[in-house]
């Protein structure tokens, strides 16, 4: 689920007409999924990992999307460069490993040894002599566009992509307050959810769920045990107006600092406004991969990767500040078995959605009226298969 | 195999005239597989298990067909309902368990909790408002027939299923003399074969394969032991029609009671008329999902379910008395050991059957003399399948 | 790799204009594959194994390719002959394992007991009578053309099959000089490659990456160090056309005797020419199973069979004279982990390959101009394809 952002207009969030959901088919026909990858995954920015993984000249690593195989390199200018993983000569895979630092200052393709750049110029073959019409600088590598952002790096492989920070809901600068470049992830949570990927994001939209699948985050974050997500999402939130119990206004109940276990911040908190400190948490989201929550005391990071039309993989980093782990109190239990909990839930509750689809009679589902966000992704889907 | 009904006219069962059998393509082809999914296996009655599995008001279980998941639950008022296992709302699998009880006297959506009658009537959704438009009576579960006829439970797909009893031949009658809701399941074989399911019941139509597949059990029954289920299987049955040596009618060897190891009844054996303890056994089949087997001992029942083109799931369930169970001298393992030993041999030569099916110049089979009941299959398919 | 014929003339052997490999899909398109599959698999000779397999009368083995099953029985004059492992009948599996001697002399069906002559023709089916247009003449195996040679079993599942001995470059007389009938098998080595079986055969017909990925074989064959197989691979070859240096003309490394670890014969050298000898192998092709390597002291067979479009499975069998196995002094890992080496780094190079195609912006690769060998094999696929 993702709070909502700051209304202007003081009104009911939620959808007051009959809405109906995605065709059934959409969730588990591989033509649509091939369409998805081509339209929608193949398009954007896709979240791949932290900048700290390649962080040296000459350092590289290998991502798949789909069934295209990348490789990242960072060159002697301390550049991200992106390629497809493909030699130009008869189509090796240039790198065999996932990860690792190029020998020499050059990619050299581990079949016939074609040099490239690390800007991906072909510099020279095994050939002792060129054919006529073949010319060196007809052949560089598959290029693909490249960005680092505080320390996050995304790949795109469209030719014409998107401007990188309107691609974020809401915008990056939400995130000034934390030192995102500076942190160092802490631990991992992998794995693959048996759903089509957009479920999970219907389930990242939506709160009604809360009550029934997320029993102790329903009581760190009281509004969520009542299946909403901010104080309009209520017909009746008019009502409550005045009152500044979380339980209506949405936030950390009054004696907990953070998510965690407990509540309780044990290592170092971000300097952050008391507002963001009462929310404990800011959502920014980028579809189709990632989204980045803000906590107060540590940053969690879940990109989403589709290995199949009813297979995802899910892959939630935890980032924490130097000081934080210096800390001689600070227990990282505290935060990731709350969290991972929290996430394994999603995770597991995903799964039993896919797998009720399929029933012959189930041309598609009801989006409920607290499910306003689920209808705005779906029109995001839908415009995004539209654009050929 | 099976046993033919009782004759009326007195002439040889053989076919006589040249007899091809489906195109082999029949049992391997992924679109014929889909197409027999939906004309067959989707519009009759499909057995599912005993009663005893969901015994009281609360009790559900679920059942897959193909790519069909349903559930099953008693309502309050003993009486068996049948849903897809799909909630309305965003289309979540309702039982996450194979089998259990209800907690409440209602079926509640793990998702986001909508509730539902044990009747399949939308009860409550958890929304605080509902849109224009969306009415509760609209959203009832997805029902599915269920029928119970002593102690056994049948589901269908169709929504205009056919009558229940003609489902049978012979008809359910003949077992009138079992007290079938009264028995209890003592042992199951659970085996996946990879193989069409047609080639399963091409197999139990005919008994030309008993002398090479089944040695013991050719012992047990020596007409068998002739590679024919009945007397005028025979050409020249004629010839013995005086004789009334087994080997020539049928039933089993004359210092056997029964189907087991030793041919012996250790148990209570049910109160049958002469004729057919001495034929050992009674075969009534409701295709293409079961067949249930009268012995004089037991009741051996079992169920086909398709899994893919090339795999069947067969179950074989032993049912048995209360007295049987109970008697000092029972042994269990006199009757399952002979029992699993026929339906593995069979099991082994139906893989065996499929593997050579797609030889290149293999158009189809012939269909012999003796195979006149599979020759009745094969126009019972054609039939299903033109029925649009 | 292979090495090529004899020159006539001398000129440069290598590409002059550039050349494009095939498209991209031709190595993992699932349409692709199947046409393939029937178009050339299915016409051609088919390496399947060594005669000593199928010793003596009665004796049998099966074999697969594509989704063909297909048995092999020497029969009573001691004849290999070959059949669709597929009954008449019901199209059963005539035999249930892969290899071992008929109990009787004839094939019997384990299913309903159809029997076969050795030559494939029904003697009689197991009925009492048979259908009026049944004629035991009509249904005999679908037979497989076998041929052996020299030791050799190929099959083909062509009705007309081409010529066997042009089905071999250079033709088969080249390997008189081995006593290949009477060679044993001393070791074998089984793999499966993820890649389409083309990938190999282009890796095959190269040795530009021997530089890169064969270091010790291009210590012992100094000509492939420089990344060509044959003299006037070099544009500039006339420079040194005088310089008897095997780095020039090929062959073994003065100071060596075969393809092996330390380069030495341990067993007993065959009768070769000098010339034969010196070049230390004789590399025989036929396309698409098989390629076979005259060694000094070992015959090395090398057989190819496509489990899918990007699975190939490879087989090399090593074989000796009675001679050499009997040699006090033969260690056959001197010869059996150089020659594994060459054919480990082989196929790990070739599913490096395969791994890069999927690219979207890579339609295809460049033929280089010392990969004339490929450009011929790519002619030779698209002449296969166009032969309806």
């Amino acid at each position: 689920m993702r709070t909502t952002p700051d209304a202007t207009e003081k009104q009911y969030n939620g959808l007051t007409v009959l809405t109906r959901g995605l065709p059934a088919e959409a969730y588990f026909d591989t033509g649509r999924h091939q369409l998805e990858l081509q339209r929608i995954w193949y398009r954007h920015w896709i979240y791949v990992g932290r900048s700290s993984e390649v962080p040296l000249p000459r350092a590289y690593r290998t991502f798949e999307l789909g069934d295209q195989r990348l490789m990242l390199v960072r060159d002697e200018h301390g550049v991200l460069q992106g390629f497809h993983n493909t030699c130009r000569h008869r189509g090796a895979a240039l790198c065999p490993e996932n990860s690792g630092v190029l020998r020499t200052g050059a990619i050299v393709c581990p079949y016939h040894a074609w040099t490239y750049s690390l800007q991906g110029d072909l510099l020279r073959t095994s050939s002792k002599r060129h054919a006529e019409g073949f010319e060196v600088a007809d052949y560089p590598l598959y290029r693909v566009p490249v960005h680092e952002w505080r320390g996050f790096v995304f790949v795109t492989l469209s030719e014409h992509p998107p401007p990188f920070a309107p691609s974020f809901d809401p915008l990056p600068q939400c995130f000034d307050a934390w030192p995102l470049e500076e942190l160092t992830t802490g631990h991992v949570l992998d794995k693959v959810i048996q759903c089509n990927w957009k479920i999970f994001w219907e389930n990242y939209n939506e709160c009604l769920h809360c009550p029934a699948v997320h029993p102790k985050l329903s009581q760190l974050v009281p509004i969520y045990g009542r299946g909403i997500m901010d104080e309009r999402d209520d017909p009746n939130w008019a009502h409550h107006a005045a009152d500044p119990h979380p339980k209506f206004k949405g936030g950390l109940r009054t004696d907990a600092s953070t998510w965690s276990l407990d509540g309780q911040v044990t290592g170092v908190p971000f300097p952050l406004s008391e507002k963001v400190r009462k929310e404990g948490a800011l959502y920014m989201t980028a579809l189709p991969s990632v989204f980045i929550v803000g906590h107060v005391d540590y940053v969690r990071v879940v990109r989403l990767r589709p290995l199949g039309p009813e297979r995802t993989e899910l892959k939630v980093e935890y980032l924490f500040s130097r000081e934080t782990l210096a800390h001689p109190r600070f227990d990282m239990r505290n935060i990731i078995e709350f969290t991972d909990l929290v996430m394994t839930e999603d995770a597991e509750v995903c799964e039993l959605n896919q797998r009720g689809l399929k029933a012959v009679p189930h041309v598609g589902g009801v989006v409920m009226p607290e499910e306003y966000l689920i209808r705005q992704f779906h029109e995001w889907i839908a415009a995004e298969l539209e654009r050929v």
